[in-house]
């Protein structure tokens, strides 16, 4: 707790000598999505917020809070001491870090802890952390009890950007990355930039990956101030993040308001997926971080784009310059039998339909097409290109 | 709700005047959702039409059949030929019968079978059973592949009235029976009058118990006609039957039309459900069949009816010679420490909200209310009626 408090008194103290007030600093974005419509606020110190906040959405007074082994000692007492004053019951669920919570078992094991806890259908579920536990509390509560509501507090900036926006939970199989899961929406995003303050660099990297990624799709505005401002980002200076991360979350918000259920446009966030999801499948989910696999698989899919649907190479090279600047690794080396079953793995992927793998291709930095067939020659000289 | 009665008087006047065909005698309710609108169809020899009737709804080719032990000699070698005649490529999922199999290890080996059968978004499941196998592949349906379509082919009297309509689909966990689940809407339901030729005369009459409900809480004409009809319908007569599943089925769309989420009036189904649902638990599911639990919790909601919102004392008495005449339980005996048991289950009840028990009570035959708080003493007094 004391450590908890220095930390926070640190940061309102160096906040408070560039900013004038949090307020001030905070940015929000609404996803439209009729009645289940919701903000995402980015800023520093939200987290104390979570209760008042909560409170204000009229949610019921049981929740869990689910967490990871690596993000509770950092956050969790301050959640539930957020929660407890703003008069809730909370529960507090940990699960063992990385991408195996995201299992079956692991789903089954929180469903026991909200039953032991009584949480009842007007209580929700809190995901306090990365990706992994966004995704994983996401499908405990879009299931449990047939559906209850949740808040996402991201703590990483993968789950900031990306994973904590849109409504998409799941857990892996075996057989497949998210191959279980539904469409569930947050009743709130709190995306506090003091957690990011504790990622280590390859996570704070692995998130850029994302980042990059609205640009290439989206946003050739979005692109050209990363290519500048990068270097801040670097540092994580705040008022280069609050930006950023605001305008991310409002593409994938403008582009989730489109299409919810992925029947169209909310394909074009899969930019670099196919290839990087089975880079991910492949390696066991854990030698790559997920923005690092993206990675390696939105510079394939820019020779792709090259090949097929006119991407010129200058666009080819600040693309995979931007993310060598970013640190993240734009080739991999790959036995002949690992290419093998790579692309046996994109077989697997959720977006094939007709046994055909589809693909989103860029025509320029900033727009992209999706649900194209690519030819079985054009891949292997894309893979080639980045697994030499 | 006047339509309603029309269109269902105007199939059984020219149902009664004759019966040339098959056709002719298949009776057709439709389920009002929007874009997930879909048909319920009763007759004879449907399964036969199975893969015609996915083709017309224009389905993906692949498919997952889930059926259980007992269903899969009667029946799973006709749905496979019938998809097959269609065009569709079936991969048949065989889990064990009973209660047990709503868990999440057989949703975890179904999902490990689509995976291997390499299901994509298109593909769809087909429900081949009763209850059990409703609720868990439609929860499999709802959650693979973050959802895909599902057509339901109930084989028994309760699947067809009951859990087959209405997109409630789920598993149970230790702590309480379907507190892990979706709503999740078939595309088709397939009720197959043939299908309850096979079925034991015990498993009938436990389906008897949510037809009775039907009349209690929505139709006192239909209620009447079973005083009168109940002969007919114990002997399986098909016209008889097929005008009751309809009806009963017709009720139930109804009522999930005007709320699919079960915020209001879906609760009136829950009828005779929150002592019926104590009681399976505390027997550990599988002593009472669900139409046995809800007929004793439907005598007890009666007790609690006629002491809190005036049902008369006539209505009552109707009430319990209807379920004793089909054959189903209307007390049982239990000890003090199992009543005990029965009241705290009944406590961590989906339809527990602010720690209160909420019951569904009838103000006459064909009429209840809802989300009524019910006092201990009077709890206790109605459970001294049916657990002498």
């Amino acid at each position: 707790m004391v450590v908890l408090e220095e930390h926070l008194s640190f940061h309102t103290g160096s906040l408070q000598a560039s900013r004038p007030t949090y307020a001030g600093f905070m940015r929000s974005v609404r996803v439209s999505l009729g009645d289940r419509s919701y903000s995402i606020l980015v800023g520093p110190g939200l987290l104390s917020q979570l209760g008042d906040r909560c409170l204000a959405l009229g949610l019921g007074a049981r929740c869990g809070v689910i967490t990871d082994e690596t993000v509770a000692p950092l956050f969790a007492e301050q959640a539930v001491v957020a929660l407890r004053g703003a008069g809730f019951s909370p529960v507090l669920i940990r699960v063992p870090s990385g991408e195996t919570s995201k299992s079956l078992k692991v789903v089954g094991t929180c469903y026991d802890r909200l039953a032991a806890h009584r949480l009842e259908r007007k209580s929700f579920i809190v995901a306090l952390g990365g990706g992994v536990v966004g995704d994983l509390a996401g499908f405990v509560a879009s299931t449990y009890l047939r559906g209850m509501a949740f808040v996402q507090v991201p703590t990483t900036l993968l789950a900031q950007v990306d994973s904590s926006v849109g409504g998409k939970v799941g857990v892996n199989l075996k057989a497949g990355k998210n191959l279980v899961g539904a469409f569930h929406q947050p009743k709130l995003v709190l995306c506090d930039l003091d957690s990011l303050n504790t990622l280590p660099p390859r996570e704070f990297q692995s998130g850029l990956g994302e980042v990059i990624k609205y640009g290439i799709i989206y946003d050739a505005g979005l692109f050209r101030r990363l290519e500048r401002d990068l270097p801040k980002i670097l540092r994580r200076d705040p008022m280069a993040l609050a930006a950023t991360i605001a305008r991310c979350c409002a593409i994938k918000a403008a582009v989730v308001s489109q299409d919810e259920n992925e029947s169209g446009l909310r394909a074009i966030l899969n930019y670099g997926h196919t290839i990087g999801h089975a880079l991910e499948a492949i390696s066991g989910y854990g030698e790559y971080l997920h923005g690092e696999a993206i990675s390696m698989g939105q510079v394939a899919a820019s020779h792709l784009s090259a090949r097929l649907v006119g991407l010129d190479s200058k666009s080819v090279e600040r693309i995979r310059n931007l993310f060598v600047a970013a640190g993240l690794p734009v080739s991999v080396s790959l036995t002949r039998r690992q290419r093998e079953r790579l692309v046996a793995a994109m077989r697997l992927d959720k977006k094939v339909s007709g046994g055909q793998i589809k693909f989103v291709l860029a025509r320029r930095i900033g727009e992209v097409i999706w649900g194209q067939n690519v030819p079985e020659t054009a891949l292997q000289e894309a893979l080639d290109l980045v697994c030499p």
